[in-house]
């Protein structure tokens, strides 16, 4: 067996959600440990919520430059090998760059950063000290995502011509919302979250799930943005926009949309064949095609057309559903494989790249861009400078 | 029993699609009854179409002028009341106008004509000769679509605030779509269906549908128009739109997203609610609220949640699925109701009116004209004039 | 064009059901026209449901008798060539028989009869006089339970191995139902309906469904019937049952199953696929395999994978829903082309046949008895002596 | 935090697949950890799975008999609490008795044993040794089931007339499937499953939902099951049962029905609504009555019409996909805490009891003995004895 991988995890105290989520889909992955973390900037909250989650009282640390020192001190095989960041998008940056320099590989929650100053910064250490980074970009790791994608680059179903996503919630459709949620207010704070709101949280799933799927990047944008009287982040908007393969899209991300809870559907027209995926209902793809009837491409470790490396990495056979948090575990366990040496899937690296990251970034501020112009077209390019 | 309508038919000959929906819609009905005909524009067709769906001879006309002229001249309980106008569209307005001049009303196949001028021709003629006229919006005529209406002027969904709606279909998914397909050929060709494809044949339902549930006009838009290479009009488009009540919105219309059939699908997210109707399963509406289960509205004429003027025009009780043409149907039943003024709903008219069409022929022109300017955003008003 | 069939009725007086339905379903199918009929067995109201309908008053009889004797004296081109039975079950046989003595076909609402003697009584008039006769089993009519039909038959889906029916409904839920519902009291009455409930009403249409599917007969049955408290009829039960090629199921029915509007499923699984059609859905056909993908064939003329003889009933492309009415319709379009020798579909005849119906009435007794013997296992051969 | 539970496992080796499960499940439920193992009841083969999962060679032993001798032997705060046996069912018992008197609690995979006999001697076990006990009824994990079983119990939706409950599969319905897969092997083989094939792999699932569900146990029964040519333990069969509570059913078990992956699905209609659940859509339980638009009721942790202790279960807000392996984890939450003493959920252990495992057992021994008698009823009661 793989030796498993030492995690420190920087944020994801108690009342965080992602946080957990983290740490569970580190448990599912199985080739990872956390062995150490910081996971408040309060020391006393760090320290009480490593002793909630079970963390050594040695390796729960009150802040993490503390962590990043104290751990690379220690012996190569016991100290921590990889920091997961998953403070608010303001307070990624620094403990990224730092980890980094302090030689550790690196996880971080989307977006890349708050800013394009920060998320350079990140781009620029990566660069610098030949670290690995993964972001993650929760949705790329259902297999009927990435089955859809190798469908598209299988050629079988012709090229791209019409993408349709959307990416819906309902946790801020009332003005009362911002007031009652405390563990997310700092996704609604620029201060925390950077400028950008709902395109930032969602919006950049979104638009990673086309590019994912389609192998091609959102080249320019036409977007209009808004947000409920007395907001002063984007909760809702709509873009158009225009993939470098010459495919066109539609784009809507929302936390007013009542009603959804965590709606992300995409449909991808090509010449050949139309493919559906929608994420609360994670385990099937649609193909359809004229002349024939419509297919249900179904999930399961036993499913003879699916993909063999897809094959691998699902936990139960058909009909046993896996979700959310088997997604997310598939994102640790390739970025684990990847600092292992021992990936066997040649397709995609498995977990966000630093590229798709600076690719979200652009895709958020040509958005705000683009609003603050009355919805004019905006190029992503050039964008990072 | 009230007495049946008696319809004259202008178009429709053998070959065409929607003139046999428009017969089989009046037959379902039950209110109306097909007398007499110009089929075709072609004499020996026009006869020989006629003959094939049992008009009598003497009322099966070579052309149109000669029906109208010899229609009226009958006694006035035999003659036609009002004629279904199902020619291509460049073709609505001359015999429209000559129908309301002839004292009959008119029934006219949806975009209300192929060109501007041309719809405003019929708009005059309408209000100099006071005739009825109806558009077959037909997807108005669904009884799901009309709860929908009624719950978001009812109020206690609130205001709307988004709306995502498409309508997207694969029949000229291929290039040689327009060479195989000689029935359809005039909904491509601009000399016979007016500037515009897609848009005009189906991107206008989609407005319509949006129009309708929300009660509100489309103001403004921003399109973006293509087609593919060798075509003349449109195929395929997305719009970003403003409601005259302060929602914003998508439309997709296309006709080469393949494996789609015939799939207007909308969304209308409002302040208290998300509604969700898709045309492919017309009888149940989708009304998602926060904090409580979803519920799934039933069409039937025994649903005792539904409005009582909604039941009373649908024909089987729940679970008895009604469809197409019934809807198309609903909508003769209502222009019946409105000749003999024995109406009984007081929500709507049951029918496209002539305002309904004309905001139509300003969403079609207003796409054009933005996607020529490159999606740039374009005001609806005034643009009749 | 084909003569229309003309058609009289008898019975579907103001204020019954499935009278409205079959006239709506011979305006649907074109190939018919009702005009004639003794609507009441008392005068009075024969003659008012006449005139309520546009009967002519010559022609709206005021007993069935008379209608048949004034009908045969009218010319061969004038008269009426076949007659609806749409009465009460008890009222089937005598004006059954009476009309095909008197050289009229004869279409009839299922159950055949409300005992077997009065079925038995049809059969030998049938046998008898060389007449045609069409039980509505309007299930049969709906162009995706042809095609699985066709599937099963074609071998491409192996032999059938299990089959899983239900037909379940919530009219009669309540206590109160009965009282409440003075339209449909002749269905609870066994005076009238014959001695089965649920299983005469909705049972019969079930085993309808499978025979007519897997393309053979209900061989035996081990059933358990029940009724709520202060009832004389079943309203509920459910049965085991093997086919005649060896394969077995199961089968429920039901009237007072909550919530269940007019659920008739039925899955069919075979050696090689399993096939699966909702009634509430009509339009799709699931055919799941191992090792493929899940497919779903969908209705509409324009299909090219559904047998030419099916695309050519639908009367609308794909994605334009046709539902309950239209497969009605198709009953009486097909039993048109039997009375005109135009029949072009050789698989099947498309309506029910006399086998089919006294293969129903086999099923309904088998059921009674076995019931009434603690579910014992019962012989379906032999029953209609 | 809680102190983790000390587990360790018997069985589930390289090859295995409920082994590898119940490895995940407690990873994901997060207060157990695996610490020791008899991974197999061959030495070598034992210890290289221990390897190849992590377990410390220490710990990790080439027999059963030797795990609980050697762990006895350990200090109270670092031996195993319990013991997870994940044999084929004909191993169940000894390991089980054996594990109860070295003062171990018992985690058992359905069902609960091979025979009456073995199952008898579980209970005893359990009876003298005061140890707790939990069989793996997976099914009755999953948040959305339990909730069904509160709207039942609440009495909201009134007493139970009628369930349909079906578990369908596919994986045996080639005659070839037994030489195909080993690993599945003993699940056809009657020495290493028991008497029973599917019945006992599957049905005994379905018959749990439906006792888990009513709260009512299945008192009497009539079933037939069958088998493919060529094989000795029933892959097929249905049943007519009745419920202690009055109401009556129909359960369908199958490993040879072609399409089907794992389609466990359960309807139960009460007097006041129906409920609708199935597996392969976990996160949805539809709620259907007359007169009111049919309810989703959907999962998630934030949902405020869920059981306040369901909602605390579950690890994610609505919208992001929980499935098998988060339910299976379920149970080892709950029986985490029953260990613990920190239970907080009044209603229902979390896991499945000695009682709900000897009701499997007699349903087990009923559906044979029906059907070895020609599908005569059974009586459930006694069958222990």
């Amino acid at each position: 067996m793989m030796t498993v991988v030492r995690l420190g995890m920087i944020g994801g105290g108690q009342g965080a959600f992602i946080g957990g989520v983290h740490r569970t889909a580190a448990a599912l992955a199985g080739n990872w440990q956390l062995v150490a973390g910081a996971l408040s900037s309060t020391p006393e909250k760090a320290r009480a919520s490593g002793a909630a989650i079970g963390l050594l009282p040695s390796r729960s640390y009150g802040a993490w430059p503390e962590m990043l020192e104290r751990e690379s001190a220690m012996a190569a095989d016991e100290r921590i090998e990889a920091v997961a960041i998953v403070t608010p998008n303001h307070m990624h940056a620094r403990p990224a760059v730092a980890a980094m320099e302090a030689g550790f590989d690196v996880i971080i929650d989307k977006p890349l950063a708050g800013t394009m100053v920060d998320a350079c910064a990140i781009a620029d250490a990566v660069r610098r000290t030949g670290r690995r980074i993964a972001i993650t970009y929760t949705y790329a790791g259902y297999p009927m995502v990435k089955q859809a994608r190798r469908l598209v680059a299988g050629g079988s179903v012709g090229p791209v011509r019409r993408v349709i996503v959307k990416y819906t919630q309902d946790w801020l459709s009332r003005a009362c919302d911002l007031e009652d949620n405390k563990q997310a207010a700092w996704r609604v704070d620029p201060a925390q979250s950077g400028e950008a709101g709902a395109f930032g949280d969602i919006g950049t799933h979104a638009a990673n799930l086309v590019e994912f799927i389609t192998g091609q990047r959102i080249n320019s944008l036409a977007a209009e943005l808004s947000m409920l009287s007395g907001r002063v982040l984007d909760d809702d908007g709509a873009a158009l926009f225009h993939l470098s393969g010459g495919g066109r899209g539609t784009l809507i991300a929302s936390q007013v949309c009542v009603g959804d809870a965590n709606d992300l559907a995409i449909s991808i027209y090509c010449a050949d064949a139309g493919l559906h995926w929608r994420q609360e209902q994670p385990n099937q793809l649609t193909v359809a095609r004229r002349d024939r009837p419509t297919e249900i491409w179904q999930a399961g470790s036993n499913r003879a057309y699916l993909a063999p490396e897809l094959r691998a990495i699902q936990r139960t056979p058909g009909g046993h559903p896996e979700g959310y948090l088997e997604a997310f575990a598939n994102i640790y366990v390739a970025f684990g494989h990847a600092i292992r040496g021992t990936v066997t899937d040649s397709d995609e690296p498995g977990f966000g790249t630093l590229d798709d990251a600076l690719s979200g970034m652009a895709f958020i501020r040509a958005c705000l861009l683009s609003s603050a112009a009355g919805a004019t077209w905006v190029d992503l390019q050039g964008m990072e400078s």
